[in-house]
């Protein structure tokens, strides 16, 4: 079975470029977010070098994950209140799909996160920021490894302000 | 004027590999982190693509130069505790330095950071831990660029438990 395109996918060329999700940037992680019935999740397996204590993946990659995983989730959340599935269906009227940026990033490292396995990244949304004029979407990610949560997280990702494009 | 030992220096060769600070891990930052005063200061330039929104530090850096500046200070702070300065003084007794893992971290992205120049990232002591017992130090850590804070951090360490080094 061939997997949707990513939200990420979706991202507008001259906003694809962050090093955690861009997939214009080849030497990041090109994270690939979808959704998964209400939720959405994304996968990605850490290289030998994103050690912590050994054996151990370090926090700041797993920041990283929750991170770009609550901005593509907003995106995609952004995409339904308008209307279409991010990455899955055109942006109505020709316009750029939605970029959104992080306000604020909380993670609370409940167990050591071991390194080797697939981590998967799972968002719920928390706030859907449907209220009229709201920019923001407000998501709750876990981290899994062999089945066990070893980190909770929270993203609030505003929609990116225009100006912020150069 | 040659700097002191950076704190991160100081770490038992069997935990001073982490990606973000680990001076044995040839693919990672190697943060430096040291006192200033009753504060502590690391610096750190991001490469090229260490980029979100073109222009722009991406946030999972932010945060993992605040997680690894956090853990680092905690370990100082545990040092202080114990009498000594990490890095600049030999622990006592011939026991190996501290080493503190995350609990938990919380990041304010207030500004967006200008991606190119040097990031200066400061800690402040928000509890030392000293109580009886206590394995736990919290600090408060700012991410300036160009003399504008543009992220605000908290870090909640613990002093790591024997059972993590494998």
């Amino acid at each position: 079975m061939r997997s949707a395109p990513a939200f990420q996918d979706a991202y507008p060329d001259d906003v694809a470029h962050c090093y955690g999700c861009g997939r214009l940037n080849s030497m990041g992680h090109r994270l690939k977010s979808r959704w998964d019935g209400d939720e959405t999740v994304a996968r990605f397996t850490p290289r030998p070098y994103h050690t912590a204590i050994p054996g151990y993946v370090y926090g700041g990659l797993i920041a990283s994950l929750i991170d770009c995983h609550g901005t593509g989730t907003a995106a995609a959340v952004g995409a339904r209140t308008a209307g279409y599935r991010l990455g899955e269906e055109p942006v109505p009227g020709g316009e750029q799909a939605p970029r959104y940026v992080t306000a604020s990033l909380h993670v609370d490292y409940v167990a050591p996160t071991p390194l080797g396995p697939e981590l998967t990244i799972r968002g719920v949304i928390e706030d859907a920021g449907e209220g009229r004029g709201s920019r923001k979407v407000v998501t709750r990610i876990t981290v899994e490894a062999e089945g066990e949560v070893t980190a909770r997280g929270r993203v609030v990702a505003v929609r990116m302000p225009e100006s912020m494009i150069r």
